[in-house]
């Protein structure tokens, strides 16, 4: 019972790095092997991430493959391509053989041309081998990227013990059984059965008498995250994937859809936060660097554009000072209001919720922000006069803000649908991106606003 | 194979809702429960979300309540609450007694304590009855307010045979099995079975000598984000939940847990946005306005605070006109480190990826902004050289930006730990609470370091 509880709140402490570590360099392979194998591969992948490469192989070529291939598999992609470096073609295709066919091809794919064509030819499970070949074909962004040829099928005209049968053979290479999928015989698929129906059903009748002929399926070529707002959306914990003949290929699993749900997630968050690469907080300071001087350039850009801007106005600038001081503000709600517009269609295109045309959306923007706009003017304006400026001068500014807000939500809820379009991903429109132009937006409209009515 | 591909490719389409509408308003009922039949439950869905309340009620009233109780569970939750409003207690009941008890409770706990007491005391199922009045007592961000009590459990001391017919019993109740549990005589978790295991098992052994003693849990008061964390890292598809005398309790699917990782995404990405309540981009303007407006005054008031810091430097400025063209951009760096380095920070927490004290995380993140902020100033300085100001000026600007790229880092880095230590969820110190209270202190130290450099 104290083991079930350990297990799962497995906690990383430098107490048990440096452990690992003294083991290692110390070569205890016994006390290590006792300590390791009483860990989750996924936990002890999180060790080898604090240790270094050198150390991690140790590790790695002493633990049996089985759980090397589960670890390999949890490692951070940067710190795997190292260790892999490292190993022998043969040696990867001896963790590759333990792995389901899906991770093994996403293993597989991140090696060189050259050293996967080594791999593969080291493998020595002939169908291991051909379903491997042929999920790298498929692009990783797609369902045949995401799936894996595991999976239990049975014949229609198959009964139902010779499918029990057939089913304790094929269930050996299957990690998990979600459905028993039913094919033709030409392997198209038709239908299902769950373990439970199984269980449940009288052994003596025929498949095609207690299948379920309703199954739902996606194609090879149908966008990984298409796959996944599918899956989220109907609750299910597998689907399987045919070619547009319907032959059945493969399974993809809710364990993938998880991880990638999560990924885009963040993806998408650090992008709107303005960070390029996918980094996280443990990355060495290069990395998270080159992740974030990108845009943190343009920012740079922006802000010099937005100087320039300003020179251009010097005139009614040196008339009138007090616009000056605006200048932070106006820029600070242009791109938070660019920054609000975006996400909000950023999201609704990744769920697929976004119905009807653009300009229906651009007019709602438009009427969202005439309503704050005019708000927030009306507190501004009163601040300005209230601190004993002119009335022309509140004026200016605030006319000013309304205008800047409508702009910058228009621009806000363009821009990311207009990428959408084009096919680029909309999520690097929001944060620096939009902040920036619609710092110089802002400031354009602001002065030109300014210099129509008030007096030089 | 036409009707496979319909159902998992449903689109909603102004056509479709047109043809509902008709339907309910004609009270053409058989064609409406013929043309609905053919849909998932989850597609009603979201054809009711596009209609009034009224005509959802129609349709709700039309259909059987094993369909209606899984398209309130999919409904929009302002929405639920509005067609619930116009459904008797009694009616209320009959959908909870065909949901899972973990659905059943979400929705009476969004109901008024006085309608949950009633709508509980029209459930006729006792079991069903004080499953939900125990998962109602349950924080709904814990393990507990997350599982539901259908599982299949069995006892050691059973033998396969008796396992099989009992569970054929048990299965009814439970949609998906994934996992058997395997208690001991005073009902401790102290093992699992897979039906997979089950149906490779020889039926005459005993459950005590096929049963895996091994099996992971959570217990009933851990948060639901932790529970969320462990079912992604150890690919989990379901997981018992125990009290602290480890006695079973429930079970936790993955489908609620992807629902759980989505939403809190979604709201970190929102919040991160400076979007303060949950909406959707189908919302009206009012509710759209309420959520984002927050924010945009936090906005105004930081802008206005940056006009009196700038006010409070008038003679400096009065001399030093290029000073006011760099504001702008000091602002819009100081927001973009801050943006960065927070967004870094919140994503650590949530994935429990932070180890180590604050200070190393201050102090790595000085760094980071010491290495960005020197090429960041170096390219500024450059520019400002260039364009014919005076040396000391270029000089005065370039410091001030390293200094406030440095300070924009460690506020962003600290808001966010701050705020974790305090209980406090982190995601809303990003976007604009960062970005406005960085560009107050950015002008600041901008203007403090230009007036200790620059004569006046």
């Amino acid at each position: 019972m104290n083991k079930v509880e350990k297990n799962i709140k497995f906690e990383l402490t430098d107490l048990l790095i440096n452990q690992v570590i003294d083991l290692v360099d110390n070569n205890q392979n016994t006390l290590l092997l006792t300590k390791l194998n009483e860990l989750h591969h996924a936990d002890i992948a999180e060790i080898l991430e604090e240790l270094n490469v050198d150390q991690s192989i140790y590790i790695i070529k002493l633990l049996e493959s089985d759980k090397t291939s589960e670890i390999l598999m949890e490692l951070d992609e940067d710190f795997r391509e190292q260790i892999l470096n490292n190993l022998s073609p043969k040696e990867i295709a001896k963790e590759i053989e333990e792995l389901d066919t899906d991770d093994a091809t996403d293993i597989i794919s991140e090696l060189s041309v050259e050293k996967q064509k080594k791999v593969i030819s080291k493998i020595i499970d002939a169908e291991h081998k051909a379903d491997i070949k042929e999920l790298l074909k498929y692009d990783e962004d797609s369902a045949g990227g995401l799936m894996a040829k595991e999976l239990v099928k049975v014949n229609e005209n198959w009964t139902v013990t010779k499918c029990v049968k057939e089913m304790r053979i094929q269930a050996i290479e299957v990690t998990r059984v979600h459905s028993i999928y039913v094919v033709d015989d030409k392997d198209k698929l038709i239908g299902r059965l769950s373990l439970k129906d199984l269980l449940v059903a009288n052994p003596r009748s025929n498949i095609k008498s207690v299948y379920i002929p309703k199954v739902d399926s996606v194609n090879v070529h149908d966008e990984a995250e298409s796959v996944a707002n599918i899956m989220q959306k109907y609750d299910l914990e597998a689907i399987p994937v045919v070619n547009d003949k319907n032959i059945l290929l493969g399974r993809i699993t809710i364990d993938d859809i998880v991880d990638l749900i999560k990924e885009e997630a963040e993806k998408d968050y650090q992008l709107a936060a303005g960070i390029l690469q996918d980094v996280d907080v443990d990355d060495t300071i290069v990395q998270l660097s080159r992740a974030r001087l990108p845009w943190l350039l343009l920012g740079l850009l922006g802000g010099i554009g937005a100087a320039i801007v300003m020179g251009a106005f010097d005139e009614i600038l040196a008339k009138h000072q007090i616009l000056f001081y605006f200048t932070p503000l106006i820029a600070a709600m242009a791109g938070n209001v660019g920054v609000q517009s975006s996400a909000i269609i950023v999201q609704g295109l990744a769920n697929d919720d976004i119905r009807g045309s653009v300009n229906n959306r651009l007019i709602k923007e438009t009427f969202l922000s005439i309503l704050n706009g005019f708000i927030l003017s009306v507190i501004l304006f009163l601040f300005i006069m209230f601190s004993g400026e002119e009335y022309l001068v509140a004026l200016a500014i605030s006319i000013s803000l309304v205008i800047v807000i409508i702009v910058a939500g228009i621009i806000g809820t363009f821009i990311p649908l207009f990428l959408d379009k084009r096919g680029i991903d909309p999520a690097i429109a929001t944060g620096p991106f939009i902040t920036t132009s619609n710092d110089i937006f802002g400031i354009l409209i602001y002065f030109y606003i300014a210099k129509l009515i008030l007096p030089i």
